[in-house]
């Protein structure tokens, strides 16, 4: 040990060593799905510290240090970045185990330099060291992201967003990455939402017209979708927070969505049902407008709403829902393939322990015409690091091909996330290593740096149609 | 990496290589469950080509094809089997960490001598040589469980079935292979299916009495077990898609059959309780006749309808059910206990990611008289690989005495599926080897030895009452 | 292979030698969960044999010797301690990969410095040469635990209880280990029970007052609670069985209440607003009096009900139950974080398949103040062994720190069951030494160090306020 980050960690093989410095290493990034805000990054600021860099709207860090104790006047509260930097500083020699342990040191790393821990003793020297660096390189939201070799990345919006910003940054010869936008309706699908009545106000005026039924909501939707569409977007993306299908009646929607409208309360029935319509109605409005659609599932948002209500939504007070069956999705997927009119599907489930079912479910509804027509997403939120990522590739390379993949995305609100995209392809070039140095896999290493690039760049460019150069 | 198929592939420790090569490797098999045709078997025809070894009838393959888009006429339809095997050929390179790809390595040693992987490039002469070979010697099914050194296979046919093919097999002097037939009620099971009343006319022909109650449908499926009987079969095989225990009545059970009957629609309730009712009965029947019964649990059948209605069931359109409750089976269990008619009896969930609990039932019906008397089952279907398997042992040698176990099975179509007992084999020395060298077991390599043996086929003859040499 | 007990085994890096070696390994033991019975400690008998040693009250043992079909005699029948002893012995090889196989050798290592297999050839000679140490050590009860370094063990006792001996024991100046009580009221929760009514009468002697209503009931637990923390107690326990919170109001719990107390039928639905009300109302009693709330949830008790009336509750016939929903213990934070009654909470779900989605609602519930506020406890019952523990690191780091963890207990009945804390910290080392050497931690040694005595020690004293000398 000589306490520094080494540069073949997470490869435990020689094969695998040779597979990611030969193959994986160098690939561009298409960072396929992601949080991040247009403006910051239209704008363009430089950092303020590595404080700002790593503690602003990084919910996986503000979590770990609730369960330290340390008090929220030091996680968002009102205190500085500095003095924020140095509590998360002082757990981070205690975060073993936890990918927030090697996405720092790879941050420090990858943008800084710096390989080694740290620890209470150089917390101050490496703030004040990275600092001088952020000065001296004027390190902005773009100088990162191209740092970091980036070629695309696709934010998600709301379908009532102008895409303001998109535009801006289509327009700007400087900029070196593309910038699209996931078109995510969730708030169309909430309809227990109290502002579900004020949203429809909304998206009527976006939409500029009358919204009075489910079926005007959902031309609506779909008339923005299309905007989207211009601006370059090909993908959607639908959170789904628990999910029963339920059969209906296309009138049954309608008094539901009446009731809904006019703040009445709506059985939780009466949302499986809405909910079994509405996804079954996008996924054709999706398949009709050549999009992609993502499936994010099993949520349990919201738990604790002390803390909701306290510091906010998306900052820690999530959890996983255990109960969302697999049966619900897989008729939703029915009903689409029925109709012909099933569009190329990602689904991500965030129970991790039950992949295997939605693998084999993906698998069930390939068509024989598509690349991985059905496939599921990277291992998402909390199984976003090796163990959930090594997980996924041991346990469902037995049922759905590794090689068809689209591969890693950062689902991150972080400009220096993309060291993420890094732990994905080690750990992918590991499992491979794994698999030749046991005897499974015997064809040659250009085969399987055929199948890296796959997953790594190729897959992602040939499903969303992305023309980007590698 | 020589590219070429390692004699110690899955062996990762020298314990393991020593225990596999002196104990496991040379063990005859019998194959307790299987869906070979004994039509084909009986008839014994020479391969066509290596395009029908493979490709001829074998759903997981089928599955792969489809996720990599490729047209169904190369799949399932019209066209050659050579065309077929190109097509497959061309994306095995791919198939890294799926079972499908040592599977077909395997077969290509152990039937034909062939160690190289299967490129594009030698596709072609591969399917040349393995032609030449199929006609030099006559490649037959027989011919292919013989060399695999097969002693005994449970076919599994439905309880109307004559087992014409059986009886030829029994009569046939140059037969090498034991063949029983498992009896698989399900269609009795299905009351909500079409041909619920049409079948229940076959088994009263079958039975040769008149079937007008639920309690008569019993004795009828009695009197052809026996039957089943009578021709050396000692074991039972119920599929069950969904299973949740519901109390009911005689009384209830004799509507609820007349309703199936008439084709009146049934309820869910009404059809939970039937099958709990069926369950319960067939239990009882099995335990009186000195069966074994085996419940697979868990599938959720036909999940996308479109692909049933155009290629056909058991195509790979089938899927996981994930909320099959635990304790449902545990009802059923308990009642037979309760009666003292509990028969020996294996179970296999198709859900792997719980197999734990279902390990801890059946320790919990373990009577202190039987060895073994309620145990897990080889890990079915979509577990049926080295992940499965090893996840088996792993997880549940904490629960259930692996060394008690019967063993592997193919549950496969095809005649040259026997290699998934030497993956099973090697996985478990494998399994072992690990324990031995962490120091968690350090009993001889004797005792180790007489374990294997016992998993690898005198648990099996013992349970089920075989009578064959090894 | 020597076919001894290697001082390293489970230690799989040179780093997890060094680790456990200089850090963990001589760290004393608090045993802050077991069901050691109070008298039997007190009066401190000493061992009559090997055989009562290991199979005197010890289910996990007895269910393994039904597996293998061993008469119930010999198990917990009228059979002497010696045959069942050797009834034992004889399967015990067979037990690769089972925590009976390690803890057994253990045992035989640390109480006796035996370190060879027990084989059917040396089975009376161990027998014969551990009963000659018994004798000449006079190896008591209080012996084993002070050999094994303990200093603190927290029975669990019922409500009602009088804690005599904890009392006397407390009086005792010879007793090195400091013995407390958890206080458990389960009987008044499980509603549905023929006895809760007869238990509401001896609640109300044991708290000297009136009990007509579920408010006064838990008025005078609270009362007995008291009792319990005036003698050092700081901790419950409720054993949850499944849990699904239903919304109530206080009047619909009294009725309820009144219709359980008069052997009244109770509905699904009833029981479990019952048991929301009362883990509600418990929880707030925890807060108030500064108690730590655990929470085991998910157990399946007494599935196989011959067994239990024939043999007993608690004998090995409990399973697991799949289906308790994470949501449902989710709401009762959310309930007590709303009131700010929440107490420090330690969560052991039975379904070790699903501890990510637990420790995912652990962390959503920290809440800045408190270190490790809500987190997991050791894997509990059929996860207490080398796979489960792993599991539980490698799953869970990533999801809520390890540093933070209050570590090992033993949950068990017997007197020698301390090196399950043995094995505990060896998979700690273990893993933290994997993760050293694969490059996903690099700072120092003297940095795990700390951590290593944190989870070891210094978190269960902190967390549970034990003044203990370490």
């Amino acid at each position: 040990m000589n306490n520094r980050l080494n540069e073949d960690f997470f490869l435990t093989t020689e094969t695998g060593k040779r597979l990611y410095h030969t193959y994986a290493e160098n690939i561009p990034i298409v960072d396929y799905h992601c949080h991040l805000q247009p403006k910051e990054m239209y704008e363009n600021e430089e950092f303020e510290d590595l404080g700002e860099m790593w503690l602003k709207g990084d919910h996986y860090k503000w979590r770990v240090m609730r369960t330290f104790g340390i008090e929220e006047r030091l996680i968002t509260g009102d205190a500085s970045y500095h003095e924020k930097y140095l509590a998360f500083a002082a757990i981070l020699p205690k975060l073993i185990g936890n990918p927030i342990y090697i996405w720092c040191a790879l941050e420090l790393k990858r943008y800084f330099g710096i390989d080694e821990p740290v620890t209470a003793a150089n917390a101050e020297d490496i703030y004040q060291r990275t600092l001088k660096l952020i000065r001296e390189r004027h390190m902005t939201r773009q100088y990162c992201m191209e740092v970091s070799n980036v070629r695309l990345v696709s934010t998600t919006e709301d379908p009532i967003d102008t895409l303001e910003y998109h535009k801006k940054m289509a327009a700007d010869p400087n900029l070196k990455v593309k910038v699209i936008s996931a078109f995510r309706p969730d708030l169309a699908m909430f309809l227990e939402e109290d502002d579900f009545a004020d949203y429809m106000g909304k998206l009527a005026a976006a939409a500029e017209m009358k919204i009075d039924s489910f079926a005007a909501m959902c031309e609506a939707l779909e008339k923005r979708l299309q905007y989207f569409a211009s601006m370059g977007t090909t993908v959607s993306d639908d959170g789904i927070p628990y999910f029963k299908w339920e059969n209906y009646t296309d009138d049954e929607i309608e008094t539901i969505w009446k009731k809904a409208v006019a703040n009445e309360p709506v059985t939780q029935l009466e949302a499986d049902k809405y909910r079994s319509a509405f996804l079954y109605k996008m996924g054709g409005i999706y398949h009709r407008n050549g999009f992609i659609m993502q499936l994010h599932i099993g949520t349990y948002l919201n738990a604790n709403t002390k803390g909701v209500r306290e510091v906010g939504k998306s900052c820690g007070f999530d959890c996983i829902d255990d109960a969302s069956p697999v049966i619900s999705v897989g008729e939703l997927l029915n009903r689409l393939t029925e109709d012909g009119t099933l569009p190329n599907t990602i689904i991500y489930p965030l129970d991790g322990t039950k992949i295997e079912a939605w693998a084999v479910l993906a698998a069930g509804f390939c068509d024989g015409l598509t690349r991985g027509k059905v496939q599921l997403g990277a291992p998402w939120w909390f199984n976003d690091q090796a163990f959930g990522i090594a997980r996924q590739f041991e346990s469902c390379a037995n049922l759905y091909p590794v090689a068809l993949s689209v591969g890693m995305l950062t689902d991150s609100r972080s400009f220096i996330s993309y060291p993420r995209h890094e732990v994905y392809r080690r750990i992918l070039c590991d499992y491979f290593g794994k698999l030749v140095e046991r005897g499974e896999y015997f064809h040659s290493d250009e085969e399987l740096g055929e199948i890296i690039k796959d997953v790594c760049i190729r897959n992602v460019c040939d499903f969303f149609g992305f023309k980007v150069a590698y």
